[in-house]
Parts: C-alpha cells; sequence; structure tokens
C-alpha cells in the first residue's frame, strides 16, 4: 500500500476546478473520500495539515478545515488531538480487488436466451454529441439557453423541505403525486379541450413509457396497428416489441389519409397535433371520419400529443377532445417543453383502463420518481410552465421562419412542409438525393441533420428527406448552418 | 364569470400556511395563477393593491410586490401605470370547460382487451397511510428522522449547477449517467466482493424495474424460475406475467434449500445477503452447491441483493462475486438506504447481456431521470452514502435487539427468526393464529403490521406468520408498540 500522505503527493489527487459547477470545498471532500476508498492514503499516518494542504491546492485555509470538518462527522477522517487527522480504520474493512476478473468465463450464450429481439430493431438516430456541433439541427433535446434554471431551482429548492421530503421520498407503491395529477387535470390538459377525472391520469416515464404499457397492456401476436407513414419510429418499434404488426398509411397535406386506415386495424396511432415528422396537423374533416370509422370498427385510437403543449398561430384541441365513446387514449409529455432528462408523461384514458395500467406499472416499476413528480407540480403550479411554454413558442416560431427563410434561399431544389407550429421542419431533397450520405458530409462541416429514412416503413425507398431540429440552435446560427449545409449538399450531387 | 376582484373577496381564495414548506411569495404566486387559470378574476377590473392584499393577508407587502412583479415577469399579469395589475387576457385564450364530461360514453370493455392480467396478480401490502400509526412495524419505507436532508440537499444543489443541467437535462436516450455507473462500480460493489466494468452494469428504476427487464428479456411461457418459499411476493407477480410458472423451494436456517431446487428450472431467483422475508443469510455450504448445480445444469441465478448495502454483524460477500461463469445476475438498489420514493436500482451482468438490456429499456423508459441519477452520483462521490449506511446499521441493529427483547418479553409463544442484520424480523405465531384477523386488530390500537400470508406460494396454508419492519419505527416507541400487540393479539385468541 502507497504512502502518499505527504502534501507534495497530495495535491496530485486533486484536480480542483473553478468552473465544474461544484463548490471547492465539496470537490476537496470528493477527491479524499476517493482517495481512501480506494485505499491511496495509508491509515498509519497523519492527513497533511488544513494549512499545508490549502497552500498547495491554492484554496483558503477554511474551506479545507471544513471539508474536514465533514469527513470527521461522516465517519471517514478521525481527529486526534495534537496529531492531526487520520484515515477512520473502519471505513477500510471493504475486500480488497481480486486480481482475477469475473466475468472472464462468460459461459451462457445471451443472445440465444432473450426472448424479445430489442437490440435487432431500429436503433436511435446517432446525435448523441450534438452538443459538440456548431449547428445542431436536432429535435427532441433541449436547449441550454431556454431552460428555466431559476424556476427549476425555486421548484427544487421547495420539494426539498423537510415537510416535502416526506410526501416523496416514501415508496408511492402504484400510486402518482395527487398535486401533479391535479395540475395535469387542470393546468395541461383543459389547454388541449381535455377535462379528465384524476382517475383518469397516470404518470408515465415519458410518452415512450406510455406508449410500452400501452403496448405491453393491449397488444399481442395478431393485434394489428395502423399507423402514419411516415411515422414515429420508436412507436412502430414499441408495437412490434409487444408482437403487433404494423400497417403503414400514407400522409399528405391533411396529415393521415383516414380513408386509407385498413379496417381490420384494431388500434390505430396517430399523432394528431403535429404529424410526426412532417408537423402537418390533422385536419378536422380527417378527424371527424377516424373518429367515426373508430366506433363503427370498435377500433382503439391511441393519440400521441407529444409536442402539442406547445402553442401554435392555430392552436388544435385534441382529438381526445372531441371523443365520447372513450374510445381515444391521448399521451402527453413534458419533454418537448421542460427537459427530456426529467422523463415525465402522462396517459389519459377512461378509468377502468387507467386502473389496469397502475396494476401493470407497480410490477414494472412502481412509479414514476415522487421527488421530481413533485416538483413538476410545483412547477406547473407556479405557472412557470405556462410562461415557458409561451417563450419556447416564440423561440420556435421565430426560428422556424428564419430556417424556411434560410432553406428558400440556399436550398432553393428542397422542399420545406408547410406547418403551423412545432419544433422541427421536414424537408424533401431533389429526387435520388441521398441524406445517409449527406449527414456525413455535413458533420464534417459541424452540421447535425436527421436522415428522414428511419420514419418510413420501408425506409430504402425514401432517402431524400430529412427532419432539421430548431429546439436546440441558436436563432443567429441557422442560416450559417443552412449555407454550411448547402456546401456540403453541393460537394454530393444527386445521384440518379 | 364572477367579479372576484375585491380584497375581501380575494382573501378567501389563499389558503397562507406557515408550515406547508413553501415560501409564503410562491403561495401567493401559485393561488393567484390557480385563480387567473380557473377565471376567478376579470380581466376588466384591476387586482386589489399589494397593499391592502398584503393586509387582507397578513404578510409583508414586499412579499406581495415581489410576487406581482414575477407574475408580470412570468406573463400572467400586466402592470398599467396608475391603473394597478390587471390579468393578461392571452392567459385565458384556452376552451372554456364543457359542460359535458368525455367519458360518461365509454363503451369499451377494457377487462377483455387487456393481454396482461396485473390487476389479479397478488396486490401490495396494504400498508399506504403507515405515516398516520403510532407504531408502524413496515418494511421498505423511508424514515424522516434518518434520512439525510442536509447531504441530500447539497448533492441537489450541485446538480442544479448550470453546467450540471447540460449534463442531465438533455435525453441520454439508452446511456445512463456515466459518473454514477463509476460510482456503483467503484464505491457499492467491492463493498459485496463483486468488481465490474462500466459495461457491466445498466441503472434501473429501482430493483422492481430490473426483475421486470430481465423477466421481459429473458422469460416466456414455458419457462420455469425457482424461487424460495416464504419469498419476494413482486418477483413471482412479475416472473409470473412474463408467462413464467414459479416453482417453490423450501427455505430453513441456512437459506434456500438448494438440494430441493427442481433441476428443470431456467432460472433460479434468491436473496441471498438476507432472505426475503425470513432475512436468514444464505450459508456458504448452500452458495457453493447452487453455483455448482446451476452451471451443471446451465440454470441461471438471479441474485437480488435488495438491501444487501446495510452492514451486518457478519457482512457476506455477494453470491456473484463467487461467480466465475457469468451466470449470476446481481441486482441492487438505493431504495434500502437512500429513500425508495427516488426508484434508482441497478443490474449487474455480462456486458452482452447489458447491452441488451439497455436496447429494451430504451423502448421501455429509454432511461431513468437523469438528473436524479446525477444528484445520486454526487452522494455516493462525497461519501454520503457510505456515511448513511453506517447509521442505518447502526439504528437498525439496535432496533431488531429491542424489538427482539420486546417480543419475548410481551410475546413469548411468538418465535422470531435469528437474523444477522436487515431492517425486519420474521415472527412465527402459535399454530392456528391468524395474521391477518391481528393486523385489523393491531391496526385498531394503532400498531401496524405485516401478515406473511403473502410470501407464501400456498398463502392460506400459513396464516401463523408475520413481518415486523424496523425501517420506519423510532426506538422508543418499539416496546410501546410490541405491548400493544401483544394486547391486541390476547384479544383474538388462536383459532383452533
Amino acid at each position: 500500500m502507497p504512502t502518499r500522505n505527504d502534501a507534495a503527493i497530495w495535491s496530485g489527487l486533486f484536480r480542483i476546478s473553478t468552473d465544474s459547477g461544484q463548490t471547492l470545498q465539496a470537490q476537496i471532500r470528493q477527491a479524499i473520500v476517493a482517495a481512501i476508498l480506494d485505499r491511496q492514503i495509508a491509515a498509519s499516518m497523519p492527513l497533511p495539515s488544513c494549512r499545508i494542504l490549502a497552500e498547495k491546492l491554492g484554496v483558503a485555509r477554511g474551506t479545507v478545515v471544513l471539508a474536514f470538518q465533514q469527513l470527521v462527522d461522516q465517519g471517514f477522517l478521525i481527529a486526534r488531538e495534537r496529531r492531526g487527522h487520520f484515515v477512520n480504520p473502519e471505513v477500510l474493512t471493504s475486500p480488497a480487488k481480486p486480481s482475477q476478473r469475473q466475468s472472464e468465463g462468460d459461459t451462457i450464450d445471451w443472445k440465444a436466451r432473450r426472448q424479445v429481439p430489442a437490440t435487432e430493431l431500429q436503433s436511435p438516430s446517432n446525435q448523441v454529441n450534438w452538443i459538440k456541433y456548431s449547428y445542431p439541427f436536432v429535435y427532441g433535446q433541449f436547449d441550454p439557453a431556454l431552460f428555466p434554471t431559476a424556476e427549476w431551482r425555486e421548484c427544487n429548492r421547495m420539494a426539498l423541505a423537510v415537510l416535502e421530503i416526506r410526501n416523496w421520498a416514501a415508496d408511492m407503491v402504484d400510486r402518482d403525486d395527487p398535486l401533479l395529477i391535479e395540475q395535469i387535470q387542470a393546468r395541461l390538459l383543459p389547454r388541449r379541450g381535455i377535462f379528465a377525472n384524476p382517475d383518469e391520469i397516470i404518470v408515465t416515464l415519458g410518452a415512450q413509457n406510455a406508449l410500452y404499457m400501452l403496448a405491453t397492456l393491449l397488444m399481442t401476436k395478431g393485434s394489428k396497428v395502423a399507423m402514419e407513414d411516415p411515422g414515429y419510429p420508436d412507436a412502430r418499434s414499441i408495437f412490434n416489441l409487444a408482437g403487433a404488426e404494423t400497417l403503414p398509411v400514407r400522409v399528405d397535406a391533411e396529415g393521415i389519409v383516414a380513408d386509407e386506415v385498413p379496417s381490420d386495424a384494431g388500434f390505430v396511432f396517430v399523432t394528431p397535433s403535429h404529424h410526426c415528422p412532417t408537423m402537418v396537423p390533422l385536419s378536422a374533416r380527417r378527424r371527424q371520419q377516424l373518429l367515426a370509422d373508430a366506433a363503427e370498427r370498435n377500433q382503439i385510437i391511441i393519440e400521441d400529443g407529444y409536442d402539442s403543449q406547445l402553442l401554435d398561430d392555430a392552436p388544435q384541441q385534441a382529438l381526445k377532445s372531441l371523443d365520447r365513446s372513450g374510445r381515444v387514449i391521448y399521451v402527453g409529455s413534458m419533454s418537448k417543453t421542460l427537459a427530456p432528462g426529467l422523463r415525465i408523461g402522462y396517459i389519459v384514458a377512461p378509468s377502468e383502463l387507467i386502473a389496469e395500467l397502475r396494476a401493470l406499472r407497480r410490477f414494472m416499476l412502481r412509479h414514476p420518481p415522487a421527488n421530481n413528480q413533485r416538483a413538476v407540480a410545483l412547477f406547473l403550479s407556479l405557472g412557470h410552465h405556462e410562461a415557458l411554454v409561451r417563450r419556447l413558442s416564440a423561440a420556435f416560431g421565430e426560428r422556424r421562419r428564419r430556417l424556411i427563410q434560410a432553406v428558400n434561399a440556399f436550398l432553393p431544389e428542397w422542399r420545406a412542409t408547410d406547418s403551423a407550429g412545432g419544433a422541427s421542419v421536414w424537408l424533401e431533397g431533389p429526387q435520388g438525393m441521398d441524406t445517409g450520405a449527406l449527414a456525413e458530409t455535413a458533420a464534417a462541416r459541424s452540421v447535425v441533420i436527421e436522415p428522414g429514412k428511419r420514419f418510413f416503413a420501408r425506409g430504402d425507398r425514401h432517402t431524400q428527406f430529412m427532419r432539421l431540429g430548431i429546439s436546440s440552435i441558436a436563432l443567429q446560427h441557422i442560416e450559417p448552418g443552412i449555407r454550411e449545409l448547402a456546401t456540403a449538399a453541393g460537394r454530393r450531387p444527386a445521384a440518379a
């Protein structure tokens, strides 16, 4: 065991940084705890004094004193009078690392053992590092510049009050935070014309978890789900995972072509507020027809209102607001407004179905984390979400107009789909264009675009589409980004 | 629309409370936002002045001024010079509530439509209101007195720094917070003798979600799962939901009777650190036999180390630490130490299996909320969890000894199972005792106990058992609680 207790070596253990978002004191504590648990500090010798360590690290002595004091309180260090601070030997009772690693002898063929082929389903779009690009035309991510930092902090501070902790720290088994249910019911749903009772609402871990629960509960091998084509690829994968067959239905300027929904489909999955990915709203005529046909055929409609909290120039009510028979299941989300990383969504459906979903959710994950439920509920109750939605809608509207201008100017051979709102624009390129290849050329110029192929049931026939997200790119970067994209497209002429 | 803008009526809109855990200013804002969205405030008349409202509510004028100012910033109110504050008519553009409710005409038989019978599986123990009882011998809930309030607040404050928000607000698709994976790998697992690579770990929404994912991925109709009887009822339900048959195996003072595991079981589910619910640790001999048999029969072992972070008088390594063939899947959780409401658990398994689970999780819920992952990672990195575990283990040890003393003194005809640790005690009553009936009599005396029936595959044959949890009851309430329980038991003599 190395003896590294002299301060010269000690300072090498620390990477003190003033812009890590953490206090110096916390950084010192983290480093000392790590060194103790990694057994880098001999228990037999005292740690360097606060004064010496403070000098070596270039921080105030008081900072080190406070850090040491808390480590004593936590039991990591022991203070011995006139001798200094020592590592508490009790924290070193865990076993030493064996020389041989565990998993070397993995003898099981896990692929052969699995019952669902999740790894073979369509993989997510590869936009993980978008934040490092200059022109990230990504969708569904957050924009640090628009995130309501102060407001969200306020709600978290409130949720961390002692009385609030009692409300969320316990296992809620199958329940949700009643304050969040109330806020969804009173604040979010009426904006889309939906009026529901508390027992008609369940909180989910984002909209995708909502679709997964619905598919698990209601679909099986042989189920048929009509869905928009192009459409939301994750929904397609989730329904397929549950054993269902998905039936692609054409989309035009009025949304899904209701006439072409197969009559033997048991389910219809739609995105009426803004069709994913073209963003066109479903026309009133089509809405009526979908509902009438569903009633006649006893179909269930799953309405994904994934971005319907955003305000449009021509705001649409939810399809669910027209439903008098209880056959429309509405799925909503906070991911497109507050933050996707929080994973808060919800389902609105008849109470009997919600009770079944609640029983299923109890076994799947019990409940979405209660501290986040409470913080989001406070965020809604304080009006922060209303204010955020107005701010986002205004910003996205401006960005959309700027993007379409730039496309018209610099990518004249591309056609942008007319849409009244949303946080992305759908573009069709010249015949023969391969946006998969374009994405690579564009990335080299620090532009991130999303090829449209994965939205289609038969993607190989639709290589000329792309989606440009505007939820994370700053207004002033849009035009330069489109110019770069045009250059990238120019260098890769149409193949046919 | 009622005109309620005079201050006398206004004060009726508020329920200002100094012990709600929220600031007065926030409460005023909540009340005004609610009144605006409920259309209780006429847009044509000014709100009462800050001075008048402050008087009526009995708060400082500055508090109301700040509340009004923020509502102006948020766009709920408009300040008109010399005329006062008005409701911004723009926020009232949402539709009015229709007179008829939606779900009256629910025409679908949802029970007939469902594919999984979740509502018919064993329901959770009915301990929802335990916090209101004087003597809550409940298990798996949190204790406000032991919750690390200051430390958890510190980690949340850190996670809310601007640079940290960038780390968690984004959609992580199928990834986890690398800092949390690192902390699980470096801090939690070595305590149980497990040394894993980052790609051998996935974060789950609590241990139960871990079991649900494993069952979904690996089990189907015809799968056979050997499990302890009595055993963890939720695991039984989850495996049954996936279509698997569960094979009950007897438990004695050394844990599961390995000899009696059926050789045709494809899976063995065990709780080796403390058997659920008796709390006995699995003996070394049995561990070796389980592993040897599993290798011979190509069985997969699912190890639920649900409470294995707690320190025992005789600490046990994980069964996984002995596994050289990669056939032991380890499930862990933060619910028994930090807080069940946060829903943070994890799976340790060969990387190939983790990759499959990650693909499945992406469709099920994408990822556990990233803000909680970051806060828990910071909590671990600062040593707070180590300190908490020591505090909890000491408190539970003391409570367990006190409970056993009290049982010996006041319930002499009951036999407590000898166990080296854990946060509950398993008790066998006199033959013919019905602990279901006892629970009702006890509840009338403000004592919550958990009847043991639900832990058995054939619960009706085992009515004389009960589990007394000690994770939420204060030390000084244990003896009085057992006295009350003895009185309750005395009034309901054995039936046979």
